[in-house]
Parts: C-alpha cells; structure tokens; sequence
C-alpha cells in the first residue's frame, strides 16, 4: 500500500493536540487509514457495480461508510 | 480540514478494483478518512500525556485505534 503521504498524517495528530509526532506514529495512523479506506472502497466498488455503473461515486463510498 | 491529497485516495479506490473513480467519491473517502483518522489522533494524544509524554507514539496510536 503506502499511499498516503505522512505530512498530512502528521498535521491531523498536530490538530489533534499533539505537541510531539514520531516518524511511527504517523506511519502506524497511515496504515490503519489505508486499510479502513481500502474496506470502504471495496464494498463501494460492489455497490457502483450493483447499480450498473462503472464509476464510483461519493453515494457508494456514503453506502459504504 | 482538507489535509488528505485526493490522488492517493483515487488509487486506494482503484486498487479496490474501481474502473474509474469520481472527483466525489475521492472527496468523500478523504473526509470520512479524515475524521476517523482526526478521532483516533484525539484519543492517542489523552494516551500519551496519560503516559507522562509529549510526544505522540505509534503505541499510543495503536492502542487509540
């Protein structure tokens, strides 16, 4: 995987209240990201081919969610 | 917020198994990312100062997720 680039990983613990962020602490909230948005793009891929379509759309994500 | 590039989000998608992904749909998963990602920084920013810690570990990620 390792598509989600860490600075704005970082930005969202910073946001968060975080004085500090560590190197793994960013990759370690990457990874749980992409796996939970890997989940949802599955079944919204299910759902777009349910409905006949090709393209996902925000309302299969939404469904998926 | 806005932190997450939509680009890496559209390929999350696609290595779902989309054929093709709308604008929408990226914003969407971005957003719904975000907050999931913004809830678990929260509780793994309590985690570390319970810890006597300035700094956000991936332990306190982990644990939060």
């Amino acid at each position: 995987m390792a598509e989600l680039p860490l600075a704005p990983i970082g930005r969202i613990i910073k946001e968060a209240g975080a004085a500090r962020v560590s190197e793994d602490a960013k990759e370690a909230l990457a990874k749980i990201l992409e796996d939970v948005g890997t989940e949802i793009a599955a079944d919204a891929v299910q759902y777009a081919k349910h409905a006949g379509r090709k393209t996902v759309k925000a309302e299969d994500i939404e469904l998926a969610a």
